[in-house]
């Protein structure tokens, strides 16, 4: 495996981002030098964020740049090993996907001890997306008794276990979705009320009618008009934690905000944006919750899986056309 | 004083009310039955949330009613008492402005202890809108150390005594008023950068000019362009307490949010919505730090009087057209 396939950006997407985006390239790996690892990627992640950082502007993170092998989450095994704290076989979390493999220093990977999950729940339900659903929903929406929660992408990787977190903890849950086949699956984990809004004329009345008395806690991974629908069924002192906005990433001048944002005020409404990162501190206190929650049955998961290196755009593409049920993934190796 | 003026409420404004939405009537007060007093009122406000209740619509303040005198912070003497808690001469807080006097229930008044202020402070700085200030920027945006400060509205009630208190914890403050009188007035009260936003043709622009290194709290009185320069400029963990959005109370179809929304997830930012009433209980905090401030000389506050019930109408229009420096009164007494 001295050589490899890469994804690199070949130009900056406007709006939709499209094949030509992207190309594939091959390179020849190094051998580990000292303190460094050779890894075969065997899982790759493609997640909404991923959208911003092909753009050239500053945010949280920096952008990808041209003509390079982007950047993200990935589930590798060591096949050659100059560092005494790993060795071949051993499983790694890296940074380093959209690539077959890599040379890098030891100190950039986290060896995986995997519980008995299968390796890719690390870039799922274990890992970041699993993450961001807990800390959003305990830590930034500060979760409290008898709150009603109401959860946009309920279906993905961060908002089904949103869901099956509230469901866990005795919470009445409305989930939005698009399409049957989504909504079904809501149904499968619990969800009290399922919105498929792909179906729905009007999302405001949906909720309204999921939500009669209004709701609590709104996770936001959509922003747009799920975000005004929130607002309007806003109770007294809700919280809403804003995760993500996959309905505006593509647009080329970002739509308005919704029209309805002085409900904050007469409602005392808490809007909290965030990003996980500044949440790895929960990471061990959340593996341990999710374990129990895996064997009482309680957190489920559904992976969308697309094979090759070659398809990794299609999969970063379908989560703007919400291909995905559960965590998109790239399976490598 | 049998026979006294209110003001009541003809016609339910659409858009920006005008003149035709009132009227004065006379009526005769009745003696003070057993537990009530009759008090004439010396100072009435007028404030910006009394356009949200003119509205026909359930909201945190139940809505004025049609034919009816209006409601809203009063100062009066009691010139008659029918309650062992009064006597006439007692100076007295109460909801029933709007009106050249009133017999009442005692139990709805709160004797004054005026502590060497002018009683009509009690409708301002000393009073509500002192308190949302306070509460606002101490608790709601939780005010730290080091924070950089941006204020809308900033020569208004609210306003300049958020900038006040900002500056006498040692903040840099930035203040946004329209005008060159109110732009003076905030130099005077010590505010670090004040934009002039009727004299600017770009409000990013003049914000990033003011906070080159960006801003940690916003308090927004305004909405609107004042919000999406905040969002803009906002740092890592921005706290932003959303008081008003006087910018569009008179519109009639809601103009959309800020485009730039998306800023909160990134940059970690929290939007507060908060009414006043919810933070009472800091009421005599707010009173023990406010006679400080001001006998050190780091309070101080501006009052824009009308004189006579007949000009109550104009004192309210005028807070939407920017007459009023400070706080807007009504001279009854």
């Amino acid at each position: 495996m001295a050589e490899v396939r890469e994804v690199r950006l070949k130009s900056r997407p406007v709006g939709m981002p499209t094949h030509e985006n992207f190309e594939i390239a091959s390179v020849t790996l190094r051998d580990p030098g000292p303190g460094e690892v050779q890894v075969k990627d065997l899982w790759m992640t493609v997640d909404p964020y991923m959208r911003g950082r092909m753009n050239d502007v500053k945010s949280y993170a920096p952008p990808y740049a041209l003509g390079e092998a982007m950047h993200g989450g990935a589930v590798g095994q060591v096949t050659a090993s100059n560092d005494p704290g790993f060795q071949a076989g051993d499983l790694v979390l890296s940074q380093l996907g959209w690539r077959e493999g890599f040379t890098a220093p030891a100190a950039g990977l986290q060896k995986l001890d995997s519980r008995g999950l299968p390796p890719q729940a690390f870039l799922g339900v274990a890992g970041m997306p699993g993450l961001t659903a807990y800390a959003g929903l305990l830590r930034v929406a500060a979760l409290k008794a008898d709150d009603v929660v109401f959860v946009s992408g309920a279906a993905g990787a961060v908002g089904s276990v949103v869901c099956q977190i509230a469901k866990a903890k005795g919470h009445r849950v409305i989930g939005s979705a698009g399409g049957a086949e989504k909504a079904e699956f809501l149904r499968s984990i619990g969800v009290d009320h399922v919105i498929d809004y792909k179906a729905e004329k009007d999302l405001n009345a949906a909720l309204a009618a999921g939500a009669p008395e209004g709701i609590d806690v709104y996770f936001d991974n959509v922003g747009g008009a799920h975000l005004e629908a929130a607002l309007n069924s806003a109770r007294l002192f809700a919280r809403f934690a804003i995760c993500g906005m996959i309905s505006i990433y593509n647009a080329t001048e970002p739509p308005p905000g919704p029209r309805n944002l002085a409900q904050l005020i007469g409602k005392n409404i808490r809007m909290e944006g965030f990003i996980v990162s500044h949440h790895f501190d929960l990471m061990p206190k959340y593996i341990e919750d999710l374990s129990g929650w895996v064997r009482a049955g309680k957190v489920t998961w559904k992976e969308t899986v697309f094979e090759g290196i070659e398809k990794a755009p299609d999969a970063f593409l379908g989560l703007f056309t919400g291909e995905n049920l559960g965590k998109m993934l790239v399976k490598l190796g």
